[in-house]
């Protein structure tokens, strides 16, 4: 049997998202830009999902944008934040442990002359207030911190970064990368005065290709893309109904977070107790992690080794992030943790239809190749 | 019974299409980015979608870039070789007629400093070779046409600027959106000396949401999104593997085009043939254009009120780019026409599946139109 414990890499899609988006191809053609009923009813489709995922994070439906997934809503705050405050201010703060979408985004700013001061977690993981009120200052056009780390699940303190901005007087916007933590405990923009917020679909069970960014109403950003009149402007092109539909289910199936994290906490909790049975393994994630990712280190064993092995048995983790592709983790590296750990780190990220089962097989294989494959190393 | 004329707009999906999306949703939703199995099988799909449309492009399967879509894929083209290009040249040079991802991107581009020619089409629509000669020069870095026009379905004159741009010792790259070709008259990059080349996936009965871009080897392009390591960084971001592979089914799925060109020219003409017998009736597209458009004005009555009159009837057709969602066309008023006449257009536009049924019931109900509206206006 399958286990698949790489769920923050990516989810298996939950089947009201693939049946609304069976419906649609089934059923729906139109372009939602047509003035024409076919036109309308995919529109409907449209709006209905952005109704529902604006309602999720407590936002007015015309604060949502649709994109083509976290990169792109992450690009589009990034890169839309900073061209368009520029002449506030040249100043960009964000950590060495962003998604590489707003990391990569950041250092191409760099190039164009911007200043940018990348925060580094300290060894467990940890951004504090205190580094981020330290480096924000008047010259300052944009904050980007992500809520929960992808890698170690650490969580970041975003919801302080407003106050800091207005104490500081900086002039800048504040984007959440929310994209690990949307479906698994409550983000509200509003809550933690967030001007720019992403989400992705295909991490909380939804199609892959979808995602969306929160622009505060009155806030402007440059866009990225331009064309078309759809969606303000802000972000042109034909929107992808059946994605976006599929989307909106999956957000609508969300389940209660004080339930689900509750669960969660109870299995993270049991499969770290079970892998500290086994003999040197360290665990990289910080205790007070988001319970759905477990990052640890079988030292000894290097990660796409001990990937593969697992992968012979069905288990299903990641070594970092998937979209490094086998590359060194510039996350882990932030964090100034030793080589031997970060070349034998594995990503463990549940779902909610994670199991004790799921831990247990993947604690007894870990187990096997600790014997196996360290004694004939 | 439903009769769908504004296949310009968008088309409706084929079975084949419809069909891999749901067994994509159904059965395969790993990480195409992941190093186990589940992202393989993923990685697969997309890789079979890349690789029909190469073939289909007659092009290398790693010079083709996929994308949210033509918005996103114009729009990486026109930023992405202005942007590589600047330091041996400034001046750009395109059509009034192109799509607003295009057209918007060279204001755009205007207004960071860039010189932008936009050449004006003849009252007939078209553009000369002579037009482009006489604006490409030594200044020039890109020039950006598209293949078939998307309202009066002329087509440019592509396969003669690649010759130009050499003769001139222009350091430019040639861009073509063949958004409106492709899947209907043979479309190969190689072909037309092509550096860059936009294709859709919904206008070829693919889903919405997804498009491509091909860059030719060697060419270099600055990307428009940063992030991970997927499509050699060009295009990162988790690919949207139920579209991509849906698009590659439509892909695999376009018909032997001598057999369908004859077939749409007989329709188109006894299209053009039947609404003639109407008095008033304009027609805006030129003779010698692609036969899935024809452009008319029905004088006397304004496009949105006739479009409407249609659409009771279910009969549905556009009154331009669907893109532009009712504003006044700058693709007609670039032809020069008067007001009269592009405040009175409509876009008719076939699919493969459209009959001379479907033509009779659409000049019948403009028939009766014409009596009953202009008779009230």
């Amino acid at each position: 049997m399958e286990i698949y414990l790489d769920n923050s890499a990516t989810t298996q899609i939950c089947k009201a998202a693939a049946d609304k988006i069976i419906y649609i191809v089934n059923n729906i053609y139109g372009n939602p830009s047509s003035l024409h009923n076919k036109g309308l009813d995919a529109q409907h489709e449209v709006e209905a999902a952005r109704k529902t995922l604006a309602k999720a994070l407590g936002t007015l439906d015309t604060e949502i944008y649709f994109t083509s997934g976290g990169t792109e809503a992450n690009n589009t705050a990034v890169f839309g934040a900073a061209y368009a405050k520029k002449r506030q201010g040249n100043k960009i703060v964000t950590t060495g442990a962003e998604h590489s979408s707003v990391f990569e985004a950041c250092k191409e700013l760099e190039k164009q002359g911007f200043e940018v001061v990348y925060l580094q977690p300290d060894i467990s993981g940890h951004i504090s207030a205190e580094q981020i009120e330290n480096a924000v200052d008047k010259n300052t056009i944009l904050v980007s911190v992500m809520n929960v780390n992808n890698e170690t699940g650490a969580i970041f303190p975003v919801d302080k970064i407003k106050k800091i901005i207005d104490r500081k007087k900086a002039p800048a916007l504040f984007h959440c990368d929310a994209v690990q933590a949307f479906g698994k405990i409550p983000v509200k923009p509003y809550k933690i005065g967030a001007d720019l917020l992403t989400v992705s679909s295909h991490k909380i069970h939804g199609p892959k290709g979808c995602g969306a960014l929160f622009v505060r109403k009155g806030v402007y950003i440059k866009p990225l893309l331009y064309g078309g009149e759809q969606q303000r402007k802000i972000r042109p092109g034909t929107e992808a109904v059946p994605l976006i539909a599929g989307f909106g289910e999956a957000v609508s199936q969300i389940s209660p977070y004080s339930q689900t994290l509750e669960s969660m906490t109870a299995l993270r909790d049991y499969t770290v107790k079970r892998l500290s049975q086994i003999g040197g393994i360290v665990i990289n994630s910080p205790e007070d992690a988001l319970p759905y990712i477990v990052n640890i280190s079988v030292t000894g064993i290097k990660s796409e080794t001990l990937l593969h092995f697992l992968e012979q048995r069905e288990i299903y983790v990641s070594s970092g992030s998937a979209c490094a592709k086998g590359k060194q983790s510039h996350v882990l590296t932030s964090m100034g943790l030793p080589k031997n750990i970060t070349d034998s780190a594995l990503r463990i990220s549940f779902s909610k239809f994670s199991t004790t089962q799921d831990a247990d097989a993947l604690a007894n294989a870990i187990e096997q190749a600790s014997r196996s494959l360290i004694r004939n190393s």
